[in-house]
């Protein structure tokens, strides 16, 4: 198909395209006789991915670039690293973490038996968050930090089934499409069921 | 104390807070026989509560306000409506929301017996998520809906403790800086369990 098709399809502009060529994000489509180039499906799925990597999950470019790299690999066998390298390099939080919050990240790895790798963007996320906790909030004790690991493993036990293998590209690129497109999902649940308590507590301490 | 140390003890710029008194998100200093202003705790307080608005929830200056003035409403009685109002003003998405997504919402609101006002952030939150999931990803069933609105109920009973009560300001102003500053530890520590089952299931597969 031609740029203008791709276009259409995938709703990003063709100055969008080009530039994202430009920056090695998407292949280059394969030149015809008409000095045009012809893009195939494999390029709407790409640019589909890039459109949910920018505008849910709000990455810049260098990100992405890093999050298609880790998707691009080859080899099936190490494929349970490359998930975790490619959801990994979905860091969001780029501050400097305390010593104390890494090092109860550290613990807290240990205490659940976890095998995470402490470059990964979910071990640099927690202790940027834990960071911002100290500063802001005081105190985040290891009980309160267990209580919320073992909700997310519930998660991951829910959201991963038993028998999943990473077999191909597709299920690399749905692993990190999950993640992404259900955490709006999971916070704004929070907050409903936030407001359900606050509500029904404030009624039963008023009615009694 | 003079705008100087407020300045100093908040980390938030001179400019910065004149720029919020301007908009109405801070109250002015009391003024002084030399024609200055005199700051107080209150204003500490109040300007750190902004920074983490901004900087940790990223919200716009128009929607700080709204949270702000849903924390300043007097009257006790009507607390949890109001910290209903102060978390539900955090609403980050203001896309629209498909007629279906709304409908499920309205759905799972009622299968699960749960006090949410529909006009509330999380529940406009919700409906933009799933809209976004409608056009990326396809399906969301009603059983992964519910899946995920189990763990959002473990989270609030584990979050705000049964004995809770709206007794202060300071009550309101917690229950908003805690919806915002655990939502990075909670989104983190879902991809650390990620990390940690993808791993395990290909390597309990490899093994096989």
């Amino acid at each position: 198909m031609r740029i203008s098709e791709l276009s259409e399809r995938t709703g990003v502009s063709v100055p969008t395209i080009k530039y994202y060529i430009r920056e090695g994000l998407l292949p280059r489509g394969a030149p015809t006789a008409s000095n045009q180039a012809d893009y195939s499906e494999r390029h709407v799925e790409r640019l589909r991915l890039i459109r949910i990597l920018r505008e849910v999950a709000g990455l810049p470019v260098a990100t992405i670039g890093e999050v298609l790299a880790a998707l691009d690999q080859p080899g099936a066998a190490a494929m349970g690293e490359h998930v975790a390298t490619a959801v990994g390099s979905l860091a969001r939080s780029h501050g400097s973490a305390s010593p104390e919050a890494v090092a109860a990240v550290e613990e807290l790895v240990e205490a659940r038996g976890w095998d995470v790798d402490p470059t990964s963007g979910g071990f640099r996320d927690l202790a940027a968050a834990l960071t911002g906790l100290e500063e802001h909030w005081g105190d985040h004790s290891p009980e309160t930090l267990q209580g919320y690991a073992a909700v997310a493993e519930r998660l991951a036990e829910m959201e991963i089934p038993d028998g999943w293998q990473p077999g191909s590209a597709e299920a690399l690129t749905y692993a990190v499409l999950g993640t992404i497109l259900f955490e709006p999902v999971i916070l704004a649940l929070r907050r409903m069921a936030h407001e359900n308590r606050h509500k029904r507590l404030v009624r039963s301490a008023a009615s009694s």
